[in-house]
């Protein structure tokens, strides 16, 4: 049986993936990456409970806190603030963090190779996101041709992006038709008890729920509008 | 002035590779990633003592650990010995670290992002090299596609591989015509008071210095065949 490497921060997103990967018949593996964002701990949190609910024995957890270090990005650096409520704002939000999903592919392909995983799953969505430059199908694409180049001969490995056309409200439905554990989900950008319920990734998340016509299970210090 | 980072592992290549980066006007910032290789600590001191000798001040040490945690090859896998003599042998080495230089570029790349560097200049060679497929020329091409894509509109920055076609003999002839500092480098794969001169990367670096008919700066514990 194939071996689907699963990218799970925790979030909605990654959890759908990993739902649509076990529909799809695969062994999966589940690697988390931490690089120091505020919610690290929570979203650790959700990625076990999510890994729990799967049943997934194999799991990596990787310090990949020299993002950190590096900077540059709302979610790593301290001093700049996460925006609220401008998610429709145009331009690549505070938020992006240098192309990091680019790190997180590479350790992925590097695991990957060594035990002998065929795919990795990844809940990048291109539409209905941030804007972030490496979360777009072209992108994924051209790193496929790095994994090829990349690794040894007789390696194969791809990188699939099940949600990236899909909007929030499709990948609502498609959580729940799967019965992925929403519920045990962490989306949110600030540290706290409770999602904010303000930032983008939250707006993004309940404008998905509303969008799709069913109630968040998660609960919510705000929110915007309601 | 543009800024070029500079890949130091602290071994020849990277160091020729800075020399030429420094030759071609550019300000350096130099960055080093330990990924617990059996040399890290000699490593490192030799990225500081050539850091040193070209008066950079941007440095950026890196704790790649995770690349050890997921193994797969004698530099970091401590149950895989490192092999000797045997650097005419076919097929890729057991020293062939997965995928490394994807990651290596891709944080290389998110710093560059932050810090604004134009180029990465990387010290992989292709040919008279290891047979390592993430040190081809096709490799660092596709690599470049990855940077464009998975960055900012605004952001440019170009992977440069100025030894990619170069033989050890022409990089030891290059160091020397540049006067690059081929005396504070580390090569070995071995941890060791002195350079083991019977690994891999040894053996090719002292094939080098004599098809160029100079002599090494650098202390062996033996060599073989002499």
């Amino acid at each position: 049986m194939s071996t689907a490497i699963c990218l799970v921060s925790g979030g909605m997103d990654s959890c759908v993936t990993a739902a649509i990967a076990r529909s799809q018949g695969l062994d999966l593996a589940f690697l988390h990456v931490a690089y120091g964002q505020l919610t690290e701990k929570r979203e650790l949190r959700a990625f076990h409970e999510i890994a729990d609910y799967y049943d997934v024995t194999e799991r990596l957890c990787i310090d990949g806190g020299y993002l950190r270090e590096i900077g540059g990005s709302a979610l790593t650096d301290r001093s700049i603030g996460v925006p609220e409520g401008e998610v429709d704002r145009p331009g690549i939000p505070l938020t992006y963090v240098p192309f990091r999903n680019a790190n997180l592919l590479a350790i992925a392909t590097s695991w990957a190779e060594v035990i002998g995983g065929s795919y990795l799953y990844v809940g990048a969505v291109e539409e209905d996101s941030s804007g972030y430059p490496d979360c777009r199908k072209s992108f994924f694409a051209a790193f496929n041709e790095v994994v090829r180049l990349g690794t040894k001969l007789e390696t194969s490995i791809e990188v699939v992006t099940p949600l990236i056309r899909m909007s929030k409200r499709d990948i609502v439905l498609c959580g729940i038709e799967l019965q992925a554990p929403l519920d045990l989900t962490w989306s949110c950008y600030q540290a706290g008890e409770l999602a904010c319920g303000r930032c983008d990734s939250c707006l993004l998340r309940l404008r998905g729920f509303e969008q799709a016509g069913v109630n968040d299970p998660i609960a919510y210090k705000t929110r915007l509008g309601s």
